[in-house]
């Protein structure tokens, strides 16, 4: 059986829900980040969450691969859609904006400025600056959820499941920043209340 | 005919590059970045390239999720593997990495200060910090492709198409900077030779 790493909180939270929504046969390891004696540095050299560790050693990481990955292992579930079809095109391309643009583009800076100048005094204006990116990031999924649930087709897909981990971590945010983004709360509480959401989170939080 | 917007030496040369190597009835335009009267406006609101625009207008954008749709219009290409197959999630799995960690996580502060500090005296150390955050993200392509040809099996897929797109880049940074990742510079050199990309090369610079 596969073992997909996870951290709690972390990005590594759409993985997770996943193998409860699609009831897999993956098993689940909790464990810490950025300490030295991590059991994840074992397995992903870039110490890095999520992954998912086969049998015969294989790795698999990027949020990006995984999701499709856990989908595919169920070709009759309607997460993902048929390959060579263009809506499985755009739930891939939602899964792209997020990791690529929202993720690393807006989260990373805000979150981990040392990354971007090796200079502490610099850190509040990148942050004050990924503050505004995150918004001018989040306002185009906003848009394309007006009168809408999901991101792409009429049904909860691989897109709103990844999606919802970063409107959960905007709670972490001074809320009044997003405020005008209104589509985005009323669909981060349609994603917190799946079973799958609430039986991942409580896994998480038993560690 | 769908239509592939692309604009010079950019990011969406992956793409284009997979038009002529899989030989694809589509077209292919060629657009200027970053002027307010670019074409790219009216068919991508965010302003960037690739953008596969339909017949019936609707739009793909984000290379990961374009050059995987691109390799799924000929199920027959060794480019790209069986849905379902780990040998795809590793692919797909590099096109992540390279989409997020190595173009927005790395080249974007690197190219792009101005996103990430408002303040035009903190682009100097943004600068060097992402050029140490590329070196480094480039550490573990390098190491993958000791003794190899390709990323992923033993042959060339859609990452090793947009691995190349990254390393043709790197020729424009300080050569020293790169001097150790020894790899890179052989598999690049095997890139620049490929038919297809000599075509794609050839067609945007005659614009
Ligand atoms: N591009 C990667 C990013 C993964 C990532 O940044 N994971 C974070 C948790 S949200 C992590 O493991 N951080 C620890 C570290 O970078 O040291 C993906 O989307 O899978
Ligand atoms: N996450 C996007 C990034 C696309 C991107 O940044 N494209 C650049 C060219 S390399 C662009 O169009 N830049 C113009 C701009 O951002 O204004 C993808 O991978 O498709």
């Amino acid at each position: 059986m596969p073992t997909l790493y996870v951290a709690r909180g972390a990005c590594s939270f759409a993985a997770h829900l996943l193998v409860h929504e699609l009831q897999l046969p993956i098993a689940v390891q909790v464990v810490p980040l950025r300490t030295p004696d991590s059991p994840i540095h074992a397995v992903n050299p870039l110490g890095r969450v999520p992954a998912v560790q086969f049998e015969d050693g294989s790795l698999l990481t990027e949020n990006s691969a995984i999701l499709p990955w856990l989908a595919d292992q169920r070709p009759d579930s309607t997460l993902f859609a048929a390959p060579g079809t263009l809506e499985r095109a755009q739930i891939q391309s939602w899964l792209g904006y997020l990791n690529s643009e929202l993720h690393v583009g807006a989260f990373r800076p805000l979150n981990r400025p040392e990354r971007y100048s090796a200079d502490n005094s610099h850190h509040a204006a990148i942050r004050a600056q990924a503050l505004q990116q995150l918004h001018a990031t989040l306002r185009p999924i906003d848009e394309a959820l007006r009168g809408r649930d999901y991101l792409v087709g009429a049904r909860f897909t691989l897109a709103d499941a990844y999606l919802g981990v970063f409107l959960h971590w905007l709670g972490r945010l001074p809320s009044e920043a997003f405020a005008d983004l209104a589509q985005l709360a009323r669909v981060r509480e349609a994603w917190l209340a799946r079973p799958s959401v609430q039986a991942a989170l409580a896994a998480e939080a038993a560690h």
